[in-house]
């Protein structure tokens, strides 16, 4: 597995519990954050934060890479970037943003990630505070026994805790909306998930 | 104000946070259930719910139908039902189910309620557990202070408590999530909304 | 797994291979057709053929329904027929056709399917000669140890031997397709696929 | 060519004016009209008025057929209709409703119609005043010198001269409207235009 | 009110008539222009003509920033400029591009204020002469009573009088147009509209 | 007719065989290729395979442009270049990438072409081996007879014969499922074809 995000915190906001699943099940998990994150707050401080969240999530690795936030394209400069981890870890499946997203760093991760549609079995898509009413998910993970470990990392990015998208009520009402969506949740649970939209999957 | 439903319970479900905001500034609320719901329960007892639950809102009418549940159909005879109803309000704005719902009574709904384009200023399409992942909305309304009315309408549904969509805690994760895609949602309020797909709004 | 075809012959050409690479794994499949397909041929004929095909897959029942070809709705009567075999069955998985088929029966049990969106883990679509552009697969399944399944299959299919789409020569050139677009097919391969389009997705 | 419509007055306000300028060119042009348009005004009268206004383009035959006006589904009943059509005149082009429209009867002749997709080499969508926002046209006709002719043929349906869509005005201007999307409206010129949503189209 | 433009003329052509209405309301309207437009003409010239054509308006201010014509992006230093302005004047409501426009510039300028999603209650996409085939109005305003004050402004614009869409009768075919798809055109008036994409809407 | 490629290869992959048709009924085709493809092998090498390629085909001429593989943008550059070939030709078709691709070049190159919407009667839009899903082809030309000589240029591209897309095998089973596709494919030919998106078409 490799999960990609542009900046610290994206793939924690998008499907951190997911790889938290993933860990369980014995998958190994890679992590390659596209910037330093610099336009939230201090980039030494972002990336301790996210290495932090990823040692919860017992990530196998994390890369962080040096694209200007607020500034990624979706050309050479940014492939090149996912393509050199892509060869060195030959992922069976990648989590990314997906390109419905009213953030331009999102939109072109997630477009620069398609570029490899043929070279990779599956490519599933996350959300963000930010996604268009484009995106529209019909993949779910039954989260509830890892959405711990998803708030346990957002609260360690401590330059983001004014933002209202990292507090708990929000994601839990949004894990719950997705269960509910996916026909989780019953009378009688109290079920979480996480949505993703489909880039490619293979069988 | 016009609000349609196929069923006893669909407008509660669906927008009656928003009429009671109309209720509330002084607009007139009309509602029309195209059918007495009798797949789901003893069809007195249902519309005796809906009827109980309009006056909850404070609904200046409430007009149930008789086709058959279930058996909804986007031809001529519920168009003419539709038909009537609007030329005896002449009604500036029509609640109704969006098309993009798995459910074919409301599919059908939102198709025949399309038929009159042209001769309504405003038509907005709300949601249901079985919307489809085509429903996207973009229209956003603050029900924080009429959340209550709709909790209130739908537990009179008793025929239908031992569903899970009514269970207010899936109710209000829907809430929550609409608000929080609105932007409503900050670090130190509860904001919940309902959210509607365009049909056609006039300024 | 369950499939669903509106005539015999659908799940066969939509996705027999992928059947057969699921009993090849141990799961079982079964298989409900929903007309005789009267309209194509003497319908006794037609259940035999269907019957001997899912002999050929080692399919673990076979159901035909009694729907009238070519008038296939996607009204409660649809709907009751695939309700009965969900609930006997309880499948985590569902292969259905998909809804953007120009074929009306097609398109109908598409549509009737996805009523069932909440209470089943996976629903995928499958493609038919009848698809219309909307049509647009991303789920991919490599047959190509499947393929002589599909083709021995189709040629039980007596009654449709005068229809080009059950040659040989324009199913191997789809399935070579989509392996293409898929990214299974290299340089020193002869790789074939099954594609799918997304209903719902459980992982 | 064969040109299709649900009602008598359809094809004289969506293609008229390309079926004059066929006419012009010398390709031969048949009519069929689904229904006798009785929900518009008396059978008889209707059926005349559409007849006198394909003597007006002098087209080569025009059938009505007997379809319920506001009933016509898109099931086997309608396919027939089209379907013998199609095999007596072996119609190189169609022009039919698009099912981006809000009426059922045009979106359920022009879901009829796609059915022979594979059949027909061409198959161009035409709009009427009742077409939903998905209708989203991107060939155009020149018709500037057969406008006359679609209004010539307007006026003749008496029963329908109190319709504001046969309105020489809102005519005119949807027909500018097109000319400027096509960029053929220049500084200098009264350029008019019908516009088409692609069905399939064979070079 | 905020209403933004990627060159002077922009906001003339896709919503002008529409501020007018806003004015005779009592509401408040801001102009942001993001390039001097300086490939149309001499940008000397131009900045006068736009502002010339705001006080036509009666606009309470206009604010003409320095991107470079024809090399407007959707990344930082487009975000910067629209948010500097958000945050001077707070709006409730933008209009502005929308991003289903062939031309990079105007769509560019739609993706760049999308961004802002949930920082704004109201986001209204206007057309220009450009739009793709993917701008779907469902927005309608009767601008009847103000068309005059759009042609007026730009009339204004001497260095574009030799483009054939600033011309009065394709203007006026397009009020027309977008007036009779709204249902606003009977049998006995001239109406005429401005039509709008939703971004987003707060009841 | 102008065909554009964003690199050598392009065009002979997505509309050669049309292009040989076009030459065989008597029309001018011309290529431009925006880049010397320098990230695929030698630049040199690669302009002297387009050539001998376009000599295969018959091309009234080619023109190799100075973008860099890789960085295509769909900004003021690359439509220069564009514009400049437009203007000089005043081509009435013009073959194009789809947007709809994930490759960045090709992407940008579609949208860039697409600027031109209103200034050129028919954009056609062909397919490359990174189509995304949203490539729908609706437009078909029958290709068969011209096979030879999309095969014949592509084996000159002596650079490139180790991708897995230049395979004869693969490049048939695309050309026969087009076929398949468009209903040319009957039970006793062997019919192949080329699939286009449309942009724009005049009749």
């Amino acid at each position: 597995m490799l999960a990609i995000g542009a900046h610290p915190d994206d793939c924690e906001l998008g499907c951190y519990a997911t790889l938290a699943y993933h860990k369980n099940k014995g998958d190994s998990v890679h992590l390659l954050v596209l910037s330093k994150g610099e336009a939230g707050g201090p980039s030494d401080k972002r990336i301790t934060e996210t290495k932090e969240a990823a040692r919860v999530l017992g990530a196998d690795s994390i890369t962080v890479g040096g694209l200007r936030d607020r500034m990624i394209t979706h050309d050479y400069q940014t492939i090149e970037l996912i393509q050199a981890k892509i060869e060195e870890l030959q992922p069976d499946r990648i989590y990314t943003h997906s390109s419905h997203d009213n953030h331009q760093d999102h939109r072109n991760t997630g477009l620069a990630t398609m570029t490899f549609y043929r070279h990779v079995d599956d490519i599933l898509l996350y959300e963000s505070p930010s996604v268009s009413h484009e995106f529209t998910p019909r993949i779910f993970v039954n989260i509830t026994n890892f959405f711990n470990v998803k708030i346990e990392a957002l609260k360690l990015h401590e330059t983001q805790n004014d933002k209202y998208y990292v507090r708990t009520e929000a994601i839990a009402a949004l894990a719950q909306y997705r269960a509910f969506q996916a026909g989780m949740l019953t009378m009688h649970n109290h079920s979480k998930a996480e949505a993703f939209d489909l880039g490619k999957l293979t069988i």
